[in-house]
């Protein structure tokens, strides 16, 4: 495996850049405010994860023209310097009072005239990481500007992914794929389920992966019922079904797919499970090509796995979505998103199904959409359940 | 080292919720709505990494009495039904439309009479967790209900930590001490900065944490600039100045500390630097009581750190903060935040220092703060900067 060149040139940001600038002179917007962490890396490339100190405010306008203006805590200075940004204003945060508000309404008005409109960021997936209060501040001191939502726009510029974001995608989920296929090696009964997830972690690191951001799973005697939890120190037993489903990071880009297991023969019930979430897959891959939808996706795995839909019990809400530097971007395959599929989108295709009692089963592959073919970035799951 | 219990009983978050609810009784408030991690997590004991996933909106609404209220996605309702809720209402997010915000209005309405209040977190160090378009919506369909700005009091319950909470936080500053005193073990010149990051990351897993959630450092010769960035390639050499700050999760709650090390003799500012951190630490720890402020432990330490405000260099804000669920709490040491420190307090004692040309140095420690006495959580770093 090659390891791709980390960081991007700034040919790559300047195109990101310019596509937002294309959609908000469309819209007659006259700058972008940025606040959350996701956005802000990808126009600038700020990468830290600092973000999880709640206590600073971040905020990245995005001209009509030009670079991008940070308007950070002084803390963040050294990093953003190294970043793409024409500009950076930085204070010492956390003030006692106007935590950066006053700074960046004055950045907002210098390119965003009275009775002009500032885009933000205010639809599905997306939330103003600011205090309330300060938010309703910088409205008043902006006066008669009116906020213009962006999301739709910038949530479809993030969906197609360039060669050297594909290639850390790539790097990310080949990785990981190996520290599945080698979890039969150490996995077995008797281990504590909270160990596995240890080791797991490790090997992972051990494999190349940056970070172990995200590692759920659930365990049962027959099977599972919860997707999204944390481990809990219950041994493995003969006769559980158990899924690791990890994200994990290479230079700020997800993988994210899940892998089941027996341990010793697994019921009829949890096999044929496994085998239908194989087949729902297949089923999504075989219609896979630019110019579907989204919802074409869902219909394709729906019509396997719910043929009557009224009976299911739990339903997750999607089966899949897109994929780079969260966990899950848009769109969501279901029945209502209708986002056209497009060469360059990075996607997990994601069945589950309800059986037996109460149980759910996950499955999940990430691929890459180019024009004339689909590649898979997973190794992919088998048809039949893995017995340990 | 005694590892403590994973979670907590009822009665612990019976007694979050009651202290919620004497807060909200003095503001006539009739609901409190909770829609970020840290704060559902607090009240209900809902602990996921599927926070990460941006996709869908959580809510948590505690109302005057009783337990907490679940408005949040089917996926979730498992394992929330393991958690303090009272009652838990699902639907299969992500929805084509009304992505909640009818269900939440519906049982905000039932605790909130028109005319009323409802609780939100609107302050410092917070920010709401749903589509801004959403919490208009939310707003409409409220009608005649006023926020009420609730972030004080919330803050200040977090604030004082449980015996139980005091547990998992002496737990994890004790390994992650562990993890430090074994830095010179295998640190040395030569290797890549990066290979630094992930070895420290494997050896805090193998003793015990759960997480490495957070894990920055600084390096280059002679001292370091940047406290918040992620590694680079850069092999280690002679010459240079480096720091590892993480944080460290065990069972949720965390650890913040770091440490400095020379690859061989440092020159003599750097020395200096650090000695004046410990000095710095040393005077915070001398007045640390209930009763002092933050404020107090802000000017303990400035006065050895900037003799003369005005000729220092950047400045990162604060020096340390309250410690708990977050990487970071309040309150914050700087000289305006007047926070009454009491027994039961997790805090970090932070100083920075700029030095020479263009450095930064920070050294941070974790501690508990008793009636009698306070009790440091860490390892104190030598007053010496460790050389390699």
């Amino acid at each position: 495996m090659t390891t791709p060149t980390r960081g991007f040139n700034d040919a790559e940001f300047a195109a990101r850049c310019t596509h937002a600038q294309a959609a908000m002179a469309r819209a007659d917007v006259g700058a972008l405010l940025l606040t959350s962490e996701a956005e802000i890396r990808y126009f600038t490339g700020f990468m830290t994860q600092f973000w999880q100190s709640p206590t600073r405010p971040w905020f990245v306008v995005i001209p009509s023209s030009g670079k991008p203006v940070a308007v950070i805590p002084s803390i963040g200075a050294p990093l953003m310097r190294q970043c793409y940004t024409e500009n950076i204003i930085s204070w010492a945060s956390p003030a006692a009072d106007d935590d950066g508000i006053t700074l960046v309404a004055d950045v907002i008005r210098q390119h965003v005239a009275k009775g002009g409109s500032l885009g933000m960021l205010m639809g599905r997936e997306t939330a103003v990481r600011m205090p309330l209060a300060d938010l309703f501040a910088l409205q008043k001191a902006l006066g008669a500007i009116n906020l213009h939502d962006m999301t739709a726009d910038i949530q479809q510029i993030r969906t197609v992914k360039s060669p050297a974001e594909q290639a850390k995608l790539r790097h990310i989920c080949g990785i990981v794929s190996d520290v599945f296929a080698h979890v039969p090696d150490w996995l077995q009964a008797g281990m504590p389920f909270d160990s596995c997830f240890r080791r797991f972690k490790i090997d992972a690191l051990e494999r190349g992966v940056d970070d172990v951001s995200y590692l759920v799973g659930g365990v049962g005697a027959g099977g599972y019922d919860d997707i999204i939890g944390p481990p809990f120190a219950k041994a493995l037993a003969t006769g559980d079904v158990l899924m690791f489903d990890t994200g994990c990071i290479w230079d700020g880009y997800f993988s994210d797919f899940d892998r089941n297991f027996s341990i010793g023969p697994a019921s009829a019930e949890a096999q044929d499970a496994h085998k239908k979430l194989f087949d729902a897959t297949e089923a999504a891959l075989s219609i896979l090509r630019p110019g579907i939808t989204a919802a074409d996706l869902f219909a394709a795995m729906d019509d396997i796995l719910r043929p009557d839909p009224s009976s299911s019990g739990d339903d997750v809400g999607r089966y899949g979505h897109g994929l780079g530097i969260q966990l899950t971007e848009t769109p969501s395959h279901t029945a209502w998103d209708k986002t056209e599929i497009t060469a360059g989108m990075a996607l997990t295709i994601e069945p589950s199904i309800s059986y037996g009692n109460g149980f759910m089963m996950v499955a999940e592959e990430n691929l890459l959409v180019h024009d004339d073919h689909v590649e898979l970035l997973t190794t992919r799951a088998p048809r039949d359940l893995p017995v340990i």
